[in-house]
């Protein structure tokens, strides 16, 4: 049996830096990049939820995704969100993802169409079958309105189609029956959660792929060294303090749409620090107001990273 | 102020043949669409949700619009969905969808990344402002999961931003709300109820665009017609038979997904019926078995069909 | 066959007039009834939702009921809501109600303990064997959580256990599909609709149960009698005018709950009309503030009621 | 400040025994009270929702609360739930609660009229100005529809209003935020999660409320000992045995309710482990057929019970 891609660690969801004028922007990402690198991250994440990939058109995910291959140059592996509706289309990106540069496939179950459980094996059975790369499941109810059952998720295990999970179902009892139910060696689940990171860890987790890893990489990195080495304390002492930090996705309050302003407050934290050049967002998001970025800089400070 | 591109009437959302191979079957969408144009419907709407929209590739949609607004050649306007996760792909779709013979098109509020009501204004008008064709509302809460509100629909009708919405909400409450509130001559509100058309019309709706409209065109447009002249009692009792009808859509039972078991029905009673070449549907979609396929033909038997 | 306690007509769930102190007020329940005999109602529901019952400890329930069943005087048939978590305390209503003066008794499905609908038919059953009234289900899945499937209705309309159905689902589909499904003679379905009232008379329903009703009863026997008589053009525009009224019902934002809003509204609505002494309200309810009364005394104005 | 009533441990939810008749069954619930007695327990819970608090007529509840405050007498702390719809009613059984023994009160947030948030405050502070008892919110989404906001509880409990909280809500990242937030001394946080138990404690949870308790007191017991001595593999392994154990929650598959099943489970184990006489359930909940118990002796049998 081959090792996996990604063994273990924390995978950052990276940020999609835009221009003004809504093109990629190319050497803000390579600078992210580089900041999560120089970090210690164990993977890099292109074109995950965090990463816009629902309002990207196709072009600028693969261009996002040669930029961030290219500056890992083999360091790390990159992993794609290969995001879209149904099996053809997630199909299509698998095979785009592939050409530029991605080690493995992040998928998640169909959605728009009313689906079912039932059809979820033939689905990522189908992803696997077209496209030879590691295929890692991406439950996300939040987005899909449906939680992956871990029965399915233990079978697809089973069978390797599946060589690992990305958990964003904050269910974090549904992570542990997963991680009791999954007999397959090579088999890998990661936690989305910036909140529960150091829970998911003691439950069995190999890693983290948190949004909140853009801002403060070091601070996962250090969670997740301290959860490794079975340091509970310390690593509930640095998910205090991230949990404060992460706070910062409510900023826009009911003014502005919530992944609006979780997305916004990342990118403006990430101008604060330094890291990208512009905060500009995809359309139709609106951007954070002057009060808004204010308080922004506020959780920047309070956490130690102004 | 210009005459609405399709002012009143039944607008089928077309089943989108495949062959074996998954591959659009050019000739059966051509049958489809004479077969419709003949029982004398009064629009074209291509890759709607009943169009597997979110199954097809980039590529078969705009072929399958190429097909159809070939055939229609201005007898009928054909309308485009152009369902995407947020604005910028939506825009890219638009773009396509005119050059690809659209004269209308047809998008829903952004899904997949968390969004709110407040954004719905700058994603219709980004949409509006991108490409010059008469945008129509698609409220569609169970594959959005959101539903569009009355006010938004309004305000957005009153400065010119939209030219109708097709309501799939199932809320004919709300709908009522719409037709209330909406103060805009050429504004059309269309339903897309299979089961409620009789109800729809009988509020004030402009239109049907049904699902099983595929299947039996010449019954929506005599229950049309009947609620056109104020004839409920004839509207009424045509809608009874295609409610009994529509009951098709469940012949999966559990044992497949529900979107799967609905389009197969429609797909394989327009093989029975001898319109098209074949009941394939898209991955990961299975297929009626023998004992499903004998219950649409007692569903076309009993509807007076066979 | 006996002839049903309640063939037809409109019946208000009454408002439970409180003093400041929260005690029943008797002489206002005494003056509503009279209110609504008055305006030729033909059915009077006692503690339903609009009645307060979920907030009326069990001597202030049993209390209005003997009110009401005292004024009406055999006039009309006397409804009692039996509203509670599951069968045995249901029950205990089910008997209180019958010595208080009850004709038919209105009972939900069992709520707060997870149910299903497997459950429904004993639940429904062991009330009718309890005591012998003839029952009506109250399906109000914005309070219980669950819809009654019509598939169960019908069962338990076919043999005997229910007498009718109060509709408050607001789901008009569902309401159709149960006036197809039922073939019991003596059924009869009630809508708990204020807004589409005429749609599911145009559908088949026997009357109307309009919280709205204690405000207005005059409009909704307008509204019944236009629709007895397929006068659908009046029926709607009187539909029409007491949509707008019942707006009210949002009068308190979300300053305060909506319950609150929606029961405040009506209750302060017939102090303005002089019919009651007070708009208490029970606990924890707040109270509507001077502009929200304003405000209500604007839509009575507006609807020809000041 | 006077010490907590309960200021940690375990503390059962009882099961009410009945006989087969319904009745309450006296004898049984003695036995089942020592039981948990001599397992160590730190308090008892009575009439809460696994004891069929929802089902139980007044008059039982306040004999079962009689009969455990007469065996507690004093050892432990005896808590009520007063579980019902609305403030008046709650504060019924409040008084009532008093009368008959508890030391301490239980109530959730209003349910099933339409109610919200800004409306909690007023609701625990009438319960608490009514009785002077220590009062606990109940947090239990699955049957109110409604989750506590944890600033709701941290203001109430910064002005003494409540004492604790129970969290049967599942969430363990919104627990985790309450401790955060809650800053009074003598405030107490349960949870009622029988499945993840340990990670409640490690996130600084004072004790369990699991109504698998019932069945196994003693597993209880040693997890809330392994885990306040800081030995969270011991916990986490304990906790693992419990997981499984609980499977017998979903032995009635869709066969009966989700309630029927889980307190049919757990009657039926205590059954089998000679604690009580009777399975019998309230009415409508089915019972267990053959098959199911046997599954339920399995389970028993593996966690090494019979």
């Amino acid at each position: 049996m081959p090792a996996p891609v990604l063994d273990h660690g924390v995978v950052p969801p990276l940020c999609t830096p835009l221009t003004p004028e809504r093109e990629l922007d190319v050497p803000s990402l390579e600078r992210l990049t580089g900041f999560l690198l120089d970090a210690g991250v164990h993977g890099l994440f292109v074109t995950g939820s965090t990463g816009e990939v629902a309002y990207l058109p196709d072009d600028a995910r693969y261009r996002a995704l040669d930029v961030v291959a290219g500056m890992a140059a083999g360091q790390v592996p990159v992993l794609a969100g290969i995001v879209d509706t149904a099996t053809p289309r997630v199909i299509a990106h698998a095979h785009a993802a592939k050409a530029h540069g991605a080690r493995a496939l992040v998928a998640t179950a169909p959605f728009y169409a009313p689906t079912a459980a039932v059809e979820f094996p033939a689905h990522f059975r189908a992803i696997r079958a077209a496209v030879d790369l590691p295929l890692i499941a991406y439950d996300i109810p939040g987005s899909v309105h449906a939680k992956l059952p871990a029965t399915v998720v233990a079978e697809l295990a089973a069978d390797g189609t599946l060589d690992g999970v990305k958990d964003s179902s904050g269910d974090l009892d549904g992570l542990r029956t997963l991680l009791e139910l999954v007999d397959a060696p090579g088999f890998r689940v990661f936690t989305g959660s910036e909140t529960m990171a150091d829970v998911a860890m003691f439950l069995g987790s190999h890693g983290l792929v948190p949004g909140l890893g853009n801002v403060d990489p070091h601070g996962f990195v250090r969670l997740f060294e301290a959860a490794r080495r079975g340091d509970w304390t310390a690593a509930a002492a640095e998910q205090r303090r991230l949990r404060e930090l992460f706070r910062m996705i409510t900023v826009g309050g009911t003014r502005i749409g919530p992944y609006a302003s979780a997305v916004g407050a990342f990118k403006y934290a990430l101008v604060a620090r330094g890291i990208i050049a512009g905060r500009t967002t995809s359309l139709p998001m609106a951007a954070l107001d002057d009060a808004e970025q204010a308080t922004v800089r506020a959780y920047l400070e309070r956490a130690g990273l102004s």
